[in-house]
């Protein structure tokens, strides 16, 4: 399994990937799940993948070798927007659908991936698109301003919550890190180290590319920060008190 | 869907179900997901249900009717142990299966459904237990101190942090409601209101039993209490330091 999740706030982005992969649970290895593609001053795209990674990986091969969208071969660093970039990508998942879908029919296993594309390229504002293994797409916008992939429902509740267009890069930061950490407690397919990548709106370079792992200091503040301050929250919280409306106490 | 969850604790049972059902989006009911069978004084015995709804009513109806088990018909108000009512539910579930799964089969449909069966019988300890659609089960245990069934994934990091067996009745309270504030915000086919029971070990008769609607002010200073504290929590973590290390910030 795999958790993806990108922040789409007013400042920038935020994206946080795991690093775990898996077949069956004998199987277990780290690979990035997180492709940048940069031309400082004048576009940064970030690729999150989930799924197969066979199939992840040929879409990836795809985009590096050029993909024939509107009648010609084109890769993430030429095309002009990020609308177009997310056709490319959309493109490259069904080419790699109709090269191994078939084969992958005929012995039972699913067409299973999907993907974050977020960045920002000149002309253009930022934006973050989930492309399905159809190579259709969504984009987040400021009314749902986060969009995940992977082992999904976990890390859900807290972003939720707190995650708006407003909220700041540190803060998107640590939330995204706390979605991160609930799910590495409830999934052990999901694994460290996690790769943190943030991009300022209109900077077109990289902001904060880090890989954390179980040693970062600042992850493990968070880590134990966060599971601190939830049993203060709960034990903080006033008891029961129907008993004393009338019914019985628990 | 549904959202049931048991915490077993030394000091007793905590009990959590929604109420919402659905086929499709447009088809929303409410029904009870809880069913009590309570000889004061000698046992108590609760029943959670997740899944077909055609198919948990059938059970349950079942094991009203008695439920053919060890050669003779049986009901959970006979049966001399909690590890026999066990029995007796998967033997219900398996009886459904064989009456019911043929013609579902037939139309395409699964055989879904799930139970928690919590409860005590005077002789034996306070036990809860998991049935599955094949009819087996498995048991809470002072290291797992906490059984789940239905939407399970939303309102799981809460309980997988903070529920031990030492947990007190009104802490696993305020916890299972956590955990089903979380869920009813992300899944909207998990609703409102929300059946609770309490048992207390050794008490053989049920503690407090309440349907919490929205309009109810412990649950409803929960629900705010819990979105404020995690608000602050968050906010009061610090912000990333990495670009004081030599990385660039956030």
């Amino acid at each position: 399994m795999t958790y993806c999740v990108g922040l789409y706030l007013r400042d920038g982005l935020v994206l946080l990937s795991d690093t775990r992969t898996n077949a069956g649970v004998d199987h277990v290895s780290c690979f990035g799940k997180m492709q940048v593609e940069e031309v400082p001053g004048e576009r940064l795209l970030v690729l999150q993948t989930a799924g197969n990674l066979a199939l992840t990986q040929a879409v990836w091969n795809r985009l590096q070798e050029g993909v024939r969208l509107d009648g010609r071969r084109q890769t993430l660093r030429e095309v002009p927007n990020m609308f177009q970039a997310a056709q490319l990508v959309g493109q490259a998942v069904r080419d790699v659908y109709q090269a191994d879908g078939p084969a992958l029919s005929a012995q039972g296993v699913g067409f299973d991936l999907s993907l974050l594309l977020g960045g920002q390229i000149q002309g253009g504002p930022p934006r973050l698109y989930l492309v399905y293994a159809a190579g259709n797409f969504i984009e987040a916008t400021p009314d749902t301003p986060f969009l995940q992939i992977g082992e999904v429902k976990y890390g859900k509740p807290i972003l939720d919550r707190n995650v708006q267009f407003d909220t700041s890069l540190p803060d998107g930061v640590k939330l995204a890190l706390i979605s991160m950490d609930g799910t590495l407690r409830s999934n052990l397919t999901v694994g460290m180290p996690v790769d943190l990548l943030t991009y300022r709106t209109d900077s077109f370079a990289v902001a904060l590319r880090r890989r954390l792992g179980e040693d970062d200091a600042y992850f493990r503040t968070i880590r134990e920060g966060w599971a601190a301050a939830l049993r203060r929250a709960y034990q903080d919280l006033p008891a029961p008190d129907w008993g004393r409306s009338g019914g019985s106490a628990p």
